[in-house]
């Protein structure tokens, strides 16, 4: 066993490169029936692959995550990647031993090809004329980028939330390639509460005089304040009522006794204002809009097994790692144990940890020693198993 | 017992009538340290009023409820008031037996004075220039509408969500007046997470370039696609995960496949929209602002018991029946359970029923035969005491 959470394994100074990807003449085909013609894949990598290149883990990253899950960018940030605390030499995911890499998705906007990008028939931003993707859509342009590195097995893969979501598409799509999965507060579809909860914050975007459509990259006058407001909503539901109460209770912001005014009165509503500001910075309204639309249309019972989960999940291959949070009621445990329960009926080897936490469905993204431990143990007796044969 | 959900036993024909408080000169003193100088309340009355006076019953409507709880007000009305089943001859609140009356909340925009009212001072609407609300605020006007109709005690008072935290105000501020109470699917404080929905469907208002700082009355323009959003969020949180599985589940909009357009794809998602739109038509975007922060301010162990709900309790005389919902997620059943304990902790005649429902927050309003009995023997109880003495 490595040692876990050691705060001297980093990853190091990291960039993040971009590639793109080879595509025949007439582009990629996506699920919705339109083409893509020109993708860049703005990706990281941690560790070393072996000659045997048989120990390559890919990280999916979640809603409105990066390629950047690990190290620094340069000596002076003040921040690590956002999973920093699992990827590193001795960490859970030791780089000592195996070859990270993270791939920003296909519709998100930070490095890889999406609505903001410049659109090579047009040559203007694609705006709304970015055509729908699916999580399938990108499972098929990781697989692509991840040949384009040389990588056609993979020793495992893990993602939380949508990334959750690629994970259990990728062990259907394509069950031959991966050796073992790690799905964290994940669900096998999209219910109807998240639909609702991602329309209300589509709506909020649409809604804002300044989103014209999709067409504001020119413009000094951004969808920010629509924006600010799907994420004001989408943070509630990533957080428990049980964490909001101890983080923030009734406590008021900077003051003893009301204001009996409308400005932020109680520190929950500083907090998810900042929350919102801070957001607007790095995120393009119109990736939301294009990855939220993603996760609402995901069904993996639908897509592979004509309604029917069981079905579906006969196609798995690899071992896999289910981790759910007790508070998490964005995507509650009794998803994971639908999956579970699926893939069990199956025989198919998988374990399924239900930690218990209070942070809600932000869980996977808070320091764990448990949460590193159990992956740290899934991928070492993985290990100790291919060292053995 | 009398029977129960008599679908012959209606109200009847009835109607709203609006009352002018009797103010003092200075005008009634509010917790915010401001006045207001003339008060209009809106009320409905069902039964009759016993020559003793002693059978009147209160009932507080929730957020966006009105005095129109029973009957309907012309014969061809399709809808009967927002609790019609709870309330008529031979119903839980028998009004062959009770008086009851329901009165439409201060801040309101349904007959009660409020942000679109005419300040008498200025001749023109409120808006923003209305002044804070509480709960307590509330239920002092509420004391004062009663007196003028001759009532200065009460049988029982029920309230629902935000009606029941006007219950609880009650029995804490005027413990004298109260023989028994009914709190439904409500709070003691108004929590983080509660705040944190609130805030973020004003946010939704505020930013509505239509908003103006509230001075949108004149106009055409009004602040409906903010008002809509904030009442979609709001419907979400009062569902559950469950019901809205089996309402709506990933069923289509019409289509048998995906269109993979951003418009409404799912039908939870036109549910939602109808939802928005109906609203704006019967609800004022400022009063929304108003009483979701008087819900806010709640907090029953703060204003009675110095931050503690067992001495807050000690006030309490009322007979009361505390009951929640098991999917209730917005106050849900441990809020109502707090308030319970405290209650017994000062050897309160307290009943506390749970009842199995997947219908969520908004379980109270739907028609239920346990809900009904639960009341009704309830108050029978009671009664049946009164008659015996």
């Amino acid at each position: 066993m490595t040692p876990i959470i050691d705060e001297s394994g980093s990853a190091g100074i990291v960039k993040t490169s971009i590639l793109s990807l080879s595509l025949p003449p007439e582009g990629l085909l996506l699920e919705c029936g339109r083409t893509l013609g020109a993708i860049n894949i703005a990706y990281e990598t941690y560790g070393e692959l072996t000659p045997e290149r048989d120990n390559a883990i890919l990280v999916l990253h979640a809603l409105t995550g990066d390629a950047h899950v690990a190290g620094c960018h340069t000596p002076e940030d003040k921040k690590n990647g956002w999973w920093d605390f699992m990827i590193g030499p001795g960490k859970a995911f030791d780089t000592n031993r195996y070859f990270v890499v993270c791939t920003n998705i296909i519709g998100g906007c930070q490095g890889s090809t999406g609505p903001a990008s410049i659109n090579p028939a047009s040559g203007r931003p694609y705006g709304m004329t970015f055509p729908m993707l699916t999580i399938g859509d990108m499972v098929k342009v990781q697989k692509m980028a991840l040949a384009q590195l040389g990588i056609t097995q993979l020793f495992s893969m893990v993602g939380g939330s949508m990334g959750g979501m690629q994970v259990l598409e990728w062990i259907l799509r394509y069950p031959e390639m991966v050796r073992s999965a790690i799905m964290i507060a994940s669900t096998p579809k999209c219910s109807a509460q998240s639909i609702a909860f991602n329309e209300v914050g589509r709506q909020a975007i649409i809604t804002d005089p300044h989103w014209r459509n999709g067409e504001y990259y020119g413009s000094s006058a951004k969808p920010e304040t629509g924006l600010a407001i799907a994420r004001m909503i989408g943070h509630i539901t990533y957080l428990s009522e049980q964490s909001m109460n101890q983080k923030f209770g009734r406590r008021l912001q900077k003051r003893e006794e009301y204001s009996y005014e409308f400005t932020g009165e109680f520190e929950v509503e500083s907090y998810l204002h900042y929350q919102g500001l801070r957001f607007v910075q790095r995120f393009d309204a119109n990736s939301y809009l294009y990855l939220t639309k993603a996760m609402d249309y995901y069904d993996a019972a639908a897509d592979w097994g004509k309604g029917n989960l069981e079905a579906a999940c006969s196609r798995v291959k690899a071992k896999t790692l289910v981790m759910s949070f007790t508070s998490d009621w964005l995507f509650p445990s009794h998803q994971s144990k639908e999956l579970v329960k699926a893939l069990r009926q199956n025989n198919a080897d998988v374990s399924y940890v239900e930690l218990d936490s209070d942070y809600g469905h932000d869980a996977f993204l808070i320091p764990s020693a448990t949460l590193s431990r159990v992956v740290d143990s899934f991928l070492d007796n993985l290990y100790q198993e291919g060292e053995a044969e």
